[in-house]
């Protein structure tokens, strides 16, 4: 393989033909930051999908969200109830991860597709009663893994399934962020009921899942190492580490740190080259993809609007019937390595899948 | 801290004060590819250190390296007869890692100072015998580890326990070689026995020492993963990962591999900044450090001749009596590190040291 023009493309997209005839239209799910200031936003500047309803825990947010993007506000109560559900045919869920499951459910009573935020939901027993909701309703559900929606991250997957780095051998990504910068440590990524975690659902989870995308296999062992030494952390992981042992001597190594200097960056290692992407994880990055083999290396930096392609991957998945590649079983693949990982680290020994 | 000037001085010796009257004299036994084309040479241009006399298995390499650098040639016998003894005052042992312990002990008998290459021994006990040894006959033994020689690996010890990245969080380090380039499988790195291990103890050897150096801390536990999937590894660990747990959340993890493009790389990570040196653990390598703290970043690039100060290092410590860092005791921790690296690999669970 010839690596000069191996990057050509980078920021296409690989899944659409054309767009639908009408928008998929979605109750968003949770006003957190998150919801209002990057998925709201995101959804304004979808062709294939829109924000018809917004849901919140508070009345005065769901009105005053409504008026901003024209969409019908809700409370929590009034989504369950059924109320202006004429007015969406798919649900984004947004919400803390221990409450998934309740708008998950509801959306499968009222017919509607769900796209989810990760983790699927707390705990992997959880997640799958969110998978089997959706699968009895028979409604789409994808879990909102937006790395799988970035061009760069499906072209690194490319490239490493077409030998440009030899045979793989080792992935290494990590995840930091400082939840408490700016804000109060009353939150509910600090809370491990709510959450399911700290520092490993959050964000470690990006690594764990972009790692099994882009190398396309799934492990067989998992080794995990947790760490709160800190205040405010107590209750949550504050810093982790796990390797994922695969068969043929792959492994793949994450961190993820809640109170860490930022770092965001994947790395896979093959026997005759090494791929990286970084930054990558955090949102609406500027991404740098590198190749390298031996004296030869290439590059290419892409900034793409992956939230509005997550989004209208879902409308083109929902419209077609295609497959949606983070599905829930991916999901939940996550989630049940998210379990082995703690259970790991609390024991000592290594979980086998 | 202001990150501004803080590189200053980073190829700078922070041990040395004056040269010795009189250049310590070492025989140098192992006459293969290091010690004929790295440590002859770093000692010909060394001031405090000379080779004096060199030992090799075969007489026709003792004499005709001997011709080259003016200096003694003796077989393996030789030596141990204690032939041309009174010729050099120190031994300088580069042979397969489980014949130190013979080499070194005669070192003992005749009252000769002892630097040894990592690792110190192909197993703890055989290492623990070496390091009794020598305390035993009362002479100096340094373990060879020229990172810790390196100024700007010891520049970024000091920036670390300055607060330069506040509280280390983690520590990251990989090394990848290929030994079968351009030579035969029929090589005592492949020999489980004579090496003592695969690319663990040859060249994952590097990170491990090398964080507990910049760290200045040891591990409590120890999380090791090993896997040998190709020919001509069956005998040896052709890919190892390690996490080395610490008290207050610190971790360390480390990545070797003897079939994996090349990677020599060590970061740190703290709760306010992280320190790069890339390359760094390949011998004479050109070597940039980089420190980032929220916007603010800083690098310096340096190449020093690490071979030729680790001779001269030693040579100051046995002149004036000062202490050695890479000791033997430095090096028996790595060797029951690698031991427990490989017993948690093997067993599936945690080592606590």
């Amino acid at each position: 393989m010839e690596l000069k023009g191996v990057l050509a493309d980078a920021t296409e997209r690989d899944w659409e033909t054309e767009p639908p005839e009408a928008p998929l239209s979605l109750a968003v799910i949770g006003l957190g930051v998150f919801g209002r200031k990057v998925a709201l936003p995101a959804l304004e500047r979808a062709e294939s999908a829109e924000a018809s309803v917004v849901v919140s825990g508070s009345a005065e947010k769901a009105a005053e969200v409504g008026g901003q993007y024209g969409a019908t506000g809700l409370t929590y109560d009034q989504y369950h109830d059924g109320e202006a559900s004429e007015e969406y045919e798919a649900v984004y869920v947004a919400t803390p991860n221990a409450t998934h499951l309740d708008f998950a459910e509801t959306a499968a009573e009222l017919g509607k597709h769900v796209i989810c935020e990760k983790p699927l939901e707390a705990t992997a027993a959880r997640a799958e009663r969110l998978v089997e909701a959706t699968e009895s309703a028979g409604v789409r559900l994808m879990t909102a893994y937006r790395m799988q929606t970035t061009p760069i991250v499906r072209r690194a997957r490319e490239l490493v399934a077409h030998g440009a780095i030899g045979q793989p051998v080792r992935a290494e990504g990590s995840f930091n962020t400082k939840p408490l910068t700016g804000r109060s440590p009353d939150q509910w990524r600090l809370d491990g009921e709510l959450a399911g975690g700290g520092a490993l659902p959050d964000i470690g989870i990006y690594p764990l899942n972009t790692a099994r995308f882009v190398l396309d296999a799934e492990p067989a062992t998992v080794r995990g190492y947790v760490a709160s030494p800190d205040a405010p952390f107590e209750d949550v992981d504050e810093h982790v580490a796990f390797t994922l042992g695969f068969d043929e001597g792959l492994h793949v190594t994450g961190h993820a740190s809640f109170n860490a200097e930022p770092e965001s960056r994947l790395r896979v290692v093959g026997t005759e080259g090494i791929l990286d992407i970084e930054p990558i994880f955090h949102v609406q990055a500027t991404r740098t993809l590198s190749l390298r083999r031996g004296d030869e290396d290439v590059s290419v930096t892409t900034s793409t609007d992956e939230v509005t392609a997550e989004f209208e991957y879902f409308a083109h998945a929902v419209r077609t019937d295609e497959p949606i590649e983070p599905d829930g079983a991916d999901g939940l693949a996550d989630m049940r390595l998210i379990q082995a990982i703690y259970e790991s680290a609390e024991t000592g020994s290594v979980v086998s899948l």
